[in-house]
């Protein structure tokens, strides 16, 4: 294990942690709030330590498999050790175990939260929470990537194990290239949206915190009732961003390149008609609740496009809707984005792979001596994908399982405890009954709080690179 | 699709059942019942229409792979059909609908009752329930292939579509002896817990029937309170059948010829540990509700027993007990019993391939140079059992995730609509809340029914055949 190499990687991160740390702590000198004090002492320790981190850079910078997970895993977890000390140290939140959920919900783009009433906290630590969701979206090591030359082939590696999805496909040549590309579409999109909510009436603060929650599809909202009490136009920009963020960047890449085709891929189209045909039965379930068919539209579409995106926000307590809905909204967040956006879940594409070999291997049994493939695309997928898919629905389940068992230990309603895991390993943030759209997080204990935490970053970085991060063999020598 | 093939196979099956039907037969003459006349109604429709399927024997018996398929579903639907007949006809069930649910329930050994009282039931309908355990415990077609000699190379086909698990192991080289030695084992292993069930003070009816129940590990029971108000001697007797029927049966047949070490293979084990794992957090979890550890012990033995074996009995009612509890229940019936046991389930077999499967995985993740292979009982697993277990968990949570959708339809609470499908498509019988052990599944709707039904039938002919039948590829000419 490149112990060294680690080390640097990680005083990388927590610079760049210091260099985020300034737009909270630029908001608290707009709003003359007193919480500076506290974001500039986390700024400190993070620009001390992070120097010394990197004063020495190894001479061996090679890493193989293995430190590439250590160093995804142990970055996300540094980035919030020290990013939830603004909200302790400031006393808004009174316990580290809670002030570590919320920063973690915030970098996982989770969205779900230990606060019941956000209206009360400053708002540079309300922008330190948006903006927790805006850099984890897009992965902050494919950000650092994108500006520090990081010399080497684990480049690819590391994005591989920080991006969404079962495969990460280059662009370009270069990955740096790659990751600045996604980063610059990342930028423009989130732009757009701040403008056209600024149309929309929302003032500059409310405008930015919201783009920046939605573009990382994380969910943490500026008022209690999340989107509820804004206009229709603001609820149809985010319903209309939500959904965009949820699709693969790289078909944004593709139309800017004029190729169509490729941009509407399988998993778009999949993803498109799973996002509808939820809107049709939620609307056709949940009309006689509204007054008019176009409310139950949108409120049905924002929720659908909220959960499939696993961005969270809400403009109505779906949790009050009838069971058909309640179960449909908890099976999107099983579903999540494609792969590629900053969405979570386990991703179209992994189900889309999965189906259509589910198929394949109906047609084998019916005529076992014909040779079959998986088709995706008009092209034929490799068999390590296939069985990569496998492995991570498997994974999935017993990672599920576990957690649901150690939530189930504090004796509240079980659809709570299976939501509760749900929203969280699927990074969307409400649930339903006690972690209800209306609700939060803080009646948990701290242990299942620890549960929840190892489960929102497990579900964020895929799995693998938390469960090797406590696997013996990957610190074993040889 | 050779029609004549399955037109005969099927005729056989409507006499066979015949032959069955003269068990409740002889119980209503016994205790000189009016339904006699019911029973023997149905028994000569059967034995009539079914001698006049075979009448002709068809020239040509080549079978392939898919009617082979169609064979088993169509089999075990036939066998519903027609055994549904005596209760609805004697009027003790006043919907063909439950009717059928009722017999469904019994041949694939759910135990899912839609009788609110059973007591007020005749013995001999009584008899048929638990007699259609029995039958469909160790697979119809597997008996009729024990005393019927269908030459032909499709009996190991059959043998692998109706028997529970990833693959079949012959016993022997000729698969009618296999059969046979199965039945015996499973004859015996009746009749001893028949006698000892006696001893206990069972009188001959309720031993036998609860002998019946047992052994096809059903769950049908002939008192309202099922075995809660039997001595503990019986309910620890009922408990160490339903763990024994739980496990392969060629494990017996290798302790006969000496073999322990065989029959003691690593599924056997890992069955073994998840469920006395299981008793002791079940007993800790709910020691306090019972006056001493004893009865905490026999009644979490006895309950995990019953679901780990997908039987369904209960002593006490356990959706009363904690949160965790429930919980963990829940999850045994997705575990279920052994491989080519009489019990449902994903089987233990699966998960353990699994399981073996992803921590190969994780080594090659951090060595990924080095060639790994899966191994079990030291032998390593083929990868086309691999990729079909994959397979199986995929369709599995497709099938689960529909039914659980049609479910939700009518609006009971979720964990009702979850644990109905659970408990169903795993063959275990009862589940939570409204399908609760003292609550029947009589309020669903005739749609909820039949969907419940597809499900019982799937999952107890391990999905394929079921989903293949309804498949317009496996009618297709060529």
């Amino acid at each position: 294990m490149n112990y060294r190499m680690i080390r640097y990687v990680l005083g990388w991160i927590l610079i760049f942690e210091a260099i985020f740390l300034l737009l909270p702590a630029l908001t608290a000198v707009i709003y003359r709030e007193k919480e500076l004090l506290h974001i500039l002492i986390t700024c400190g320790i993070c620009a001390i330590l992070g120097g010394l981190l990197v004063l020495f850079k190894p001479k061996n910078t090679l890493l193989f498999s293995r430190e590439g997970f250590v160093i995804v895993s142990l970055s996300w977890i540094t980035l919030s050790i020290f990013g939830a000390l603004p909200l302790y140290l400031s006393g808004s939140v009174s316990s580290y175990v809670d002030a570590l959920f919320e920063t973690v919900s915030g970098f996982t783009t989770t969205g779900a939260t230990i606060l019941s009433d956000v209206e009360i906290l400053p708002r540079s630590l309300l922008m330190w929470r948006s903006f927790t969701h805006w850099v984890g979206g897009m992965g902050v090591l494919v950000f650092i990537m994108a500006f520090l030359p990081l010399s080497g082939s684990y480049n690819m590696l590391i994005m591989k194990a920080e991006s969404p999805g079962p495969s990460v496909s280059k662009l370009v040549p270069r990955v740096r290239t790659t990751a600045l590309i996604l980063y610059t579409l990342y930028f423009a999109f989130t732009i757009l949206q701040f403008v056209l909510l600024l149309f929309g009436g929302m003032n500059v603060f409310e405008a930015l915190n919201t783009a920046f929650a939605t573009a990382g599809t994380g969910g943490f909202g500026v008022k209690n009732d999340s989107i509820g009490s804004y206009s229709p136009y603001i609820q149809v920009v985010v319903t209309v961003f939500m959904l965009l963020f949820s699709i693969n960047f790289s078909s944004y890449y593709l139309i800017l390149n004029k190729k169509f085709k490729d941009a509407f891929n399988t998993e778009v189209r999949w993803f498109l008609y799973i996002a509808f045909g939820a809107i049709a039965i939620i609307t056709l379930n949940i009309s006689h609740l509204f007054d008019s068919v176009w409310e139950a539209v949108r409120h049905a579409a924002f929720t659908v496009a909220s959960i499939i995106s696993t961005t969270g926000f809400m403009t109505v307590d779906f949790d009050l809707w009838p069971n058909l809905s309640r179960a449909l909204i908890v099976m999107l967040m099983f579903i999540g984005a494609c792969a590629g956006s900053t969405g979570g879940g386990i991703k179209v594409s992994r189900y889309m792979i999965l189906i259509k070999d589910i198929i394949k291997e109906f047609r084998i049994m019916l005529h076992p001596k014909q040779i079959k493939k998986t088709i995706v695309d008009k092209r034929p997928v490799a068999n390590e994908v296939i069985r990569s898919i496998y492995v991570y629905f498997g994974t999935f389940i017993i990672v599920f399982a576990l957690s649901f068992l150690l939530i189930c230990i504090e004796n509240h309603d079980i659809t709570t405890a299976f939501t509760a895991v749900a929203a969280t390993i699927n990074n969307v943030g409400p649930g339903l009954n006690l972690v209800g759209p209306t609700q939060n997080f803080i009646f948990f204990s701290d242990f299942s709080k620890i549960v929840l935490i190892f489960d929102m970053l497990a579900g964020r970085l895929e799995l693998f690179p938390m469960l090797l991060l406590f696997n013996p063999a990957t610190w074993r020598k040889k």
